[in-house]
């Protein structure tokens, strides 16, 4: 009747295998699930998945039978967030709820008001952390995949990353955002960015205009910047959703 | 040229008034404005505000001087929240971002899977203090009044409560709630049902849907309570002002 529940199980392989902790506990005790019951088990670091069925059910550990795995057939919004880095975890906040909405791409930049200054012997780590929080958020938003994460870098050099794309920034004193978006047609990919706490800075608003970032508003109130970064984004979805974009 | 600053001020009244801590320093560092600027003051709890013109710059203290106080113009969106309540400071952080984005009422109501539940002798002083948090984020924002909020109360007060509005829940199954909105028409009202951690229960969604919520989806990832709050509340925003309604 309904499409089988959504399972993250890592190192998915054929066979007969053992859901345990947190994740049997989801299956049996959330939704109840008992033996015959179609699973689909996903892995999204690995971008795999596969059809499973549950063998016994109850407490505890829960036994399943695991067929072919194959490449997972989840389907990324064409939608990418550039994010002025701030200080704190509230980037890493952004980045989970982006990966949850289903984000394709997230590019941290370092801008005049943010900052955060990250060395190129940190950078590596700092890149490695972020994919570890996405490939998490993924697997309890139940999305198949992983966003693709780039930085972090120069604000400078993430707005002249060669993407072709309807480009957006957030500004009070745009057009409505969703007016904006009139202009996103399917296959088009769709990219946001999204200022630190205090916002961008005019010289860099001005570069991004030079770049092609048109502005947008989400009404007259002030967002912080992971608020505005959510709505706009949850916007963004909606309307993909809507017009079967992507 | 531009709109006058908008600074949020307690008591508000005519004659020379003293800008002092953090609002002295947001006028004076972060807008850089001197002697001769004009200014919005506002106190959103009152739901008043006056028009203003800055007598000195520079460090610490700033003078302004106050014209008459009138009833603000602000206009919060015709958007309510009912908000399934959870444990710890989730629902509080709910409640300041959709003040933020401005809707005009959240209902806090107690849910079979949200656990909570808040006693008859402490339930006004939990009033008291989600309006003093609505309170706090209106300023902060820069909206010129205050969220109406209710409760806490029962899910199935919360349904019976008699608003004449578009009622939308969010359910993965549904259709996109864009598509949803598009029933939406100036002049009326819409009222938004998002369930705790856990969702609401299978009984809970058919109470709601028997009081004519329709279900609404916003992609098919599973969204925790707070992210689906929000990315729904900026797409009803959104829509709002692209349509003119409200």
């Amino acid at each position: 009747m309904s499409k089988p529940l959504r399972v993250p199980l890592e190192g998915l392989e054929p066979g007969i295998r053992e859901l345990t902790g947190p994740v049997a506990r989801y299956v049996g005790r959330v939704h109840r699930l008992g033996p015959g019951a179609d699973l689909l088990l996903f892995d999204p670091a690995l971008g795999v998945e596969a059809d499973a069925r549950l063998l016994d059910g109850g407490q505890g550990v829960l036994r399943c039978s695991v067929g072919p795995v194959r490449a997972s057939h989840y389907k990324a919004y064409p939608v990418g967030l550039i994010l002025g880095l701030a200080k704190g975890d509230k980037p890493d906040t952004t980045l989970r709820d982006a990966t949850a909405l289903g984000v394709a791409w997230v590019v941290f930049a370092e801008t005049a008001r943010g900052v955060v200054r990250v060395s190129s012997e940190r950078a590596p780590a700092r890149l490695v952390r972020w994919q570890r929080i996405a490939a998490e958020a993924a697997r309890q938003s139940g999305r198949g995949d992983v966003p693709r994460i780039e930085g972090p870098m120069g604000i400078a050099e993430a707005l002249a990353r060669g993407h072709d794309s309807l480009r957006i920034r957030l500004d009070p004193a745009g057009p409505p955002l969703l007016e904006r978006l009139e202009r996103w047609h399917v296959g088009e990919s769709l990219e946001l960015l999204v200022g630190p706490e205090g916002g961008l800075s005019p010289e860099e608003n001005q570069a991004a205009d030079a770049r092609g970032f048109l502005p947008a508003s989400l009404g007259p109130t002030i967002l912080r910047s992971e608020l505005a970064s959510v709505a706009a984004l949850g916007t963004l979805v909606a309307f993909a959703l809507a017009r079967r974009i992507g």
